[in-house]
């Protein structure tokens, strides 16, 4: 579930991009009036209002938000209102630019988008940068990483609920197999977690679990970044909400807050499952995810995340 | 430049589905008529007559053709007929399934389709096999075929003329480093022929021919069944053309036709670059491609075949 709300009375187009254009020019810029606008509109609005702003005033919205908001706050603002396959196309190419400890943030885009949301970030990656997705990462890395994080942000997975049992139960015991023997990288494991629909993989590890009375999860717990990055890949893919419960608590909790990562997850997650990931985090960490994230952000950037939680007062 | 030839004047769908009706329901088929609707319609008259015939006369026209047709005749309109992306899925699915020589055709498909084909092809598989494109080739093969073919058939290149130069320089450098130390299926072999864009890569041949005064294709002509394929790959991404001629002549000349190819490439290449297919054959092999097609060829399936290259008499 969705923790974005917009309003049962959205005004016109024509009146929100009226209000920001005000946001923007008055004597000093009006933060709040930004958040009560962008923070409660879909992104089929958001879109909307970005040509709307244009055709009116003959800028983009995207610069202004830019040009008048500083810091985290901008970063959220921008990220947020950018159109879903278009901010996917911006963070991977943000991650490929970066160390290898944002080799994550491309297993994320590949593995908690559906096949079909991938396609399009590919196509937005394209139109962006005159460059494929795939070329980037190839580029920027080596060796299991390149093995790994190519055929992942490459794939466009079959997208059905079918499941093959007899294939399930073949490939659990090929990945048992490799896992034990900490052959990570393995063509076998790289090959049925880059190619196989969400659904197979889920059956291949339930099948796992009962079969060889071990969690795959848990044997990866232990290990360097690669590691990680398998343990990244298979949350990613079949439990995405306590995914991203893990990065949160991570940004949230860690020796000062990861805002990068705060924002990332909120901005991309506000208007697909939020709601139930802010549930998962209040069950793990006993405290409301909007609280823990009040305490550790302030002013406009809190007040923003607050918004596309659902927990602000418009 | 395409060979199929449209009339000017198109009798109204219904009366095409009228006609092929007739076609099956008469005393014997009607072949002929057949190939004057079929041979001269384009893929957006062919899939409303599939649509028109379904709801007129409640069955799938793909259906009847494979009753009342037979053996080449039968496979090469039923090819035909398909929707290109569907066509592509079928022919990857056929190709999945068979001995690794069938694996040139997954190369096939994969480089000399636009990059949006591609994506196409994979939706198409989908829908139609409950799998995708890639688990199947990955399953399917092993070692240095799958690290070539799995990046091939995944691959959503940038389709933009934007050529980095000083890029293709240094690739052309690595190419020509791995390729004369015979690292055929070294990692940034691969990494370069399966993400670069097709101009890119013409950028980096081109540079690559300059600098070395080598040419790829003949160091790449003796050797095994990859070497093959990575002929294959740098012609078909490269010279489209000059692969599909290559192609025909090794159907049409090599002990006995090979139908299958010949049905495959005429099916494919007739509405998209046949003509300049056929005329390059003309120039390679001083003989027009519709006549050592004639020559080699009988019947309805002979018909067919010409009719697609634009050279019978409707």
């Amino acid at each position: 579930m969705a923790s974005l709300t917009v309003p049962a009375e959205v005004p016109s187009v024509a009146e929100d991009c009226e209000q920001l254009r005000a946001a923007f020019k008055g004597w000093g810029t009006n933060e709040k009036l930004i958040i009560s606008i962008l923070g409660h509109r879909n992104a089929a609005q958001r879109k909307l209002i970005q040509q709307i702003y244009a055709e009116t005033f003959g800028e983009d919205l995207l610069k202004e938000l830019d040009r008048e908001l500083t810091n985290d706050f901008e970063k959220l603002v921008v990220v947020w209102t950018l159109d879903p396959s278009e901010r996917d196309a911006y963070l991977a190419k943000e991650a490929t630019k970066r160390w290898t400890k944002s080799n994550f943030v491309l297993v994320e885009i590949a593995c908690t988008r559906s096949p079909k949301e991938l396609v399009l970030a590919r196509e937005a990656y394209h139109a962006r940068y005159k460059k494929s997705l795939e070329e980037d990462v190839a580029y920027h890395t080596t060796g299991e990483h390149r093995k790994l994080l190519v055929p992942l942000v490459s794939s466009y997975r079959y997208g059905g609920d079918e499941v093959d049992l007899r294939l399930a139960k073949a490939e659990a015991k090929i990945l048992h197999e490799k896992i034990s023997d900490k052959a990570y990288s393995d063509d076998e494991v790289i090959r049925i977690l880059a190619t196989r629909s969400k659904a197979q993989i889920n059956a291949t590890l339930n099948h796992y679990k009962d079969e060889y009375e071990e969690d795959i999860l848990k044997q990866l717990e232990e290990g360097d970044e690669f590691v990680g990055l398998l343990r990244a890949t298979i949350k990613g893919l079949v439990y995405p909400e306590h995914y991203f419960v893990e990065v949160l608590r991570d940004a949230i909790n860690r020796r000062g807050t990861e805002e990068d990562h705060l924002t990332r997850v909120i901005a991309t997650r506000a208007e697909v499952d939020m709601k139930t990931i802010a549930d998962e985090y209040q069950k793990r960490d006993s405290i409301p995810l909007g609280r823990a994230i009040a305490k550790d952000t302030r002013g406009d950037y809190e007040n923003m995340l607050l918004a596309l939680l659902g927990q602000d007062e418009d």
